[in-house]
């Protein structure tokens, strides 16, 4: 190695060594006759100590040319600070160099290499080789190498292999928008990147692989919104001879062992909670449970009583902000525009604040009396001192925008800690949704989750209330994975395909591969992914994934670093046998 | 879990156990009053054994419907066998059983899934996931699942840090044809997927991350010889501030660690060879040294005595075959026809039978005297009862057909054993090759290849003289790894790249990124990547790399199994605005 140590390596036991370090240039503070150089690698920061009398004059006049991000190798002896830092684990010593070598020069960086940087968005993306120099993005990228290592170690010890399946594969209409590789062998013919490898896992169970695992890149061309990245990152895994609950246990463990190694936490048993329940209290498929402040059908207690806006609603709810009557006008306003906003879409808010003295204020106090808001307020379980909103109208739109605002009063509440936990399971979904643009059923998870058997005979009668043998692993309101018990027989898995809409001969030419593989002794499975990227996100406390992506493609789907994607030469269009349109 | 064990798991210890199995008929044989059945699953079989008057009536009549690959659940009591198997770890022990569930049926299988199947190679991999029931199979990607562990945990723990690199990437016309994929989100524009993640593995370096890896998939477009696939695994590594001995060290440990857990062996210290030893001696850059026999060069003591053939070649090669003097007129025969076979390429072979009792009978007694031959013999250190084998012509070709000729050798001496391991480090490798058609350079690895530092002088005035700072890992004469110390200065890079026919434009608009990168403090690093598929099958003592893939495709680059690749949709190509020429 060109160097004997990093630059996080040396303590006051070292005092008295020679050393060679070598990293990048932080820092030069020039005080005349004494010169300070921060030198910097991923391992931590060295000072350098420089002094005119002391050390020799060649070597404090090459650190006089020294820039900002130079790389040099420094030889010296390693002394006991003066002036301690105890900010750092270095900061009890110092090296006295003998020589300092420029290896590489650098231009001044467009941005500063430090955690608060005054590059833009766009700067560091095209420059992203520097932005990863900062210790807050390479810190998230260290975070990520360690939830693969834990992961893998987690399942490697439970008997799952790790099999990689291909990139390579066939396009499928069916769910979102593929990648599509035309084939110059095959002219004509085209390879679809995968979006999840769920049908070679299944495979691999009718196979007798047992229990598969894969730290696997996905592929999907949707027009991105801000979080959503072209390719991206899932855990994925099967398991054969399983129930859900067989499911749950197990990857219930890999997120306990994951918390507990990464973030020193231990989790308590995750909660279960169905769908419906979910819908009904939360408003939502994926509730961030850090806090109550569950919704309450009001629909009964509020209607027919001349309030024409409640009287024509379909639904009425209501959350209890604890401790909140005091609000002001102007905090009430606030929540009123919240509500208002054209992503959340609800008319307006009635407020109830329910005083100390056991009296109400409410904006509806022209339609209900005292003892009106005080059934309210029981139906709520409210207290003196509360504030109950209510949301009206329409069900579904009632509960999103209801489900938006607990959220926000959370946030208000600061019930919602990025460094708190709540992990659980949502189950029982619906196995079919019906999408009325296309006017037919759509599966919820995808065509391959077996419906709860209870369920099966509804199939064909009612086949809106089949619930699939699914689950989703939400935390903190973040849906970090989900999957299903699959399944497993032609007869069940032709069903299925009639009523997402395939023809006999569509679905034969999409999965006939796989349903001619149930047919050779397919074992019950089901399995699960993990959103790897966004688990990451969770891990690091922040809402956004594209910093723990070593290089992220923007929401054009551009690298704006290597300049991607671009044209290709004539030649190579001409191998593929393809044209572009003009 | 629908089994309480697996089928490889009960022992004696286990005698008098109520226990449940869930698995795969392997085979029924039914004496009439006995009938017993092998139950497969991935850990093991083990036997269940029925008897009328003991067994439940209801339950030998679902074991009579059993079919091969049925799948079902057993239950029963765990019993000590009559007669034990001692070549299974479940051989002492037998099930009882009260009931048996199958879990789903099989139709007769195509094929025999058994170690020696009668399945062909086509319709293996139709019905590749049968084929991967077969135990010799499923263990080599067992094999290559703890290559996977073993690999990431020794480099986890020299602070290497695994980082995912993009697969949309840009094309680069250099090396082997890229795969591309047109981008929806920009018509007329493609993403490539990469060969290699080369510059994104430097850029980390530029970043600081100091040490990086990657178990990754990459891609080439090529014509697929026997044992190429299209998409292929490296393991990738990259290291700052190092020197080749830093980068053969850090390997070699790998390596050994290796061959350590999964092969139970020990290796020595690696020897280093440079190219032109490897070239001179064994006419081959990845030298299979298991075995001694080197080139001899007999061009002085052989030429200028009236053989016409010896006299006008650029180049006379002999191996010395120990032992091998008493060789039939026909072994001789058919050493020739091999020299003679069109991929050898030779026009004769000359031989030399050097007698137990001293004397000497050749091929070319006509030309040479007793006293030449003890010449030659003595030349190559031959003793009596050897043959010696003299090949000659054009020194290239040459050279290529006695590295043929003298693995053939090897392996009809038997001195070629798959379960013995030799590995060797070649270095210095030229960094240009002359490529007679383009009339051009090629880099004989990669363009970011650090020439040596003493030669770079000679790059503007003998640059096919050059070295270059490269180095393989062949072992057993299969190139496992590669790679180098890489250029890190943006002048370095420009000259190479020009001295590689790219106009100044051309290396901005392919590497500009790179290049800049390079301004910015870039730090001295190079690299290896390990091919991953060829490491597993050289752990697996076997030559072809396909069984070491789940779901390979075949030469013509097609998965036969999933039908791929495929006519797309009309409207994707439509939204990707390109049309498939006529």
């Amino acid at each position: 190695m060109l160097r004997s140590n990093t630059c996080g390596a040396l303590r006051l036991d070292n005092v008295g060594e020679s050393v060679t370090l070598t990293g990048w240039v932080q820092k030069v503070r020039d005080k005349g006759g004494m010169i300070w150089i921060d030198l910097r690698d991923r391992y931590g920061v060295t000072q350098i100590i420089l002094q005119e009398g002391t050390t020799e004059a060649d070597v404090i006049e090459i650190a006089r040319t020294l820039g900002r991000e130079f790389v040099v190798s420094v030889k010296g002896t390693v002394v006991e600070r003066f002036s301690k830092n105890n900010k750092i684990p270095t900061g009890e010593i110092e090296i006295q160099p003998i020589s300092i070598d420029v290896l590489n020069e650098s231009k001044t960086p467009p941005f500063t290499i430090e955690d608060e940087t005054d590059g833009g968005e766009d700067l560091r993306m095209k420059y992203r080789y520097l932005d990863l120099r900062r210790n807050n993005i390479r810190e998230k990228l260290v975070l990520r190498h360690r939830l693969m290592q834990v992961t893998r170690r987690f399942l490697d010890a439970q008997n799952f292999l790790e099999v990689e399946t291909p990139i390579l594969i066939k396009s499928t209409p069916e769910g979102a928008r593929d990648f599509v590789v035309p084939s110059r062998m095959n002219p004509g013919e085209f390879y679809a990147l995968p979006q999840s490898p769920q049908t070679f896992k299944q495979l691999l169970m009718v196979s007798g692989f047992d229990r598969y695992f894969q730290i696997v890149k996905c592929f999907r061309d949707e027009d991105l919104r801000a979080d959503r990245q072209p390719e991206f990152t899932q855990i994925d895994c099967e398991m054969s001879f399983v129930t859900r609950e067989d499911i749950l246990h197990t990857f219930e463990g890999l997120t306990k062992q994951i918390f507990k190694e990464l973030k020193g936490v231990e989790l308590n048993d995750f909660p279960i909670m169905s769908y419906d329940d979910a819908i009904q209290y939360y408003g939502s498929d994926k509730p961030d449970i850090r806090f109550e402040m569950k919704f309450n059908d009001l629909t009964e207690v509020t209607q027919n009583n001349g309030f024409a806006i409640f009287d024509s609603a379909e639904l009425i709810l209501g959350i209890c902000a604890s401790g909140c009557a005091q609000y002001s006008r102007k905090q009430i306003d606030a929540l009123t525009d919240f509500v208002r906003k054209p992503q959340i879409g609800a008319k307006g808010l009635v407020y109830v604040k329910y005083n100390e003295d056991g009296s109400f204020k409410s904006s509806v106090d022209k339609f209900y009396s005292q003892d009106d808001l005080k059934t309210w307020a029981d139906a709520m379980h409210a207290e003196p001192g509360d504030l109950l909103l209510l949301l009206s109208g329409d069900a579904s739109a009632t509960r999103k925008a209801m489900n938006e605002l607990r959220l926000h009063v959370g946030d208000l509440l600061g019930l919602r800690n990025n460094s708190e936990y709540q992990p659980l399971w949502v189950v029982d979904f619906p196995l079919l949704e019906w999408d009325e643009e296309s006017e037919r059923f759509h599966a919820m998870h995808h065509p391959f989750t077996s419906p709860n058997k209870e369920d099966w005979s509804k199939l064909d009668t009612a086949p809106g209330e089949v619930k699939a043998n699914a689950y989703d692993l939400v935390i903190n309101g973040v849906e970090v994975g989900g999957g299903s018990i699959r399944i497993h027989d032609r007869p069940t898995q032709e069903i299925m395909l009639s009523k997402l809409g395939f023809s006999k001969e569509e679905a034969i030419a999409q999965f006939g591969f796989l349903m001619d593989a149930f047919e050779y002794g397919a074992p019950p499975h089901g399995g699960i992914a993990f959103g790897f990227d966004r688990l990451c996100a969770l891990l690091g406390e922040v809402e956004s994934i594209r910093d723990f992506i070593a290089f992220p493609k923007n929401n054009s789907g551009r690298d704006v670093m290597i300049d991607s994607p671009s044209p290709i030469d004539a030649t190579q269009l001409e191998e593929l046998e393809i044209n572009i349109k003009n």
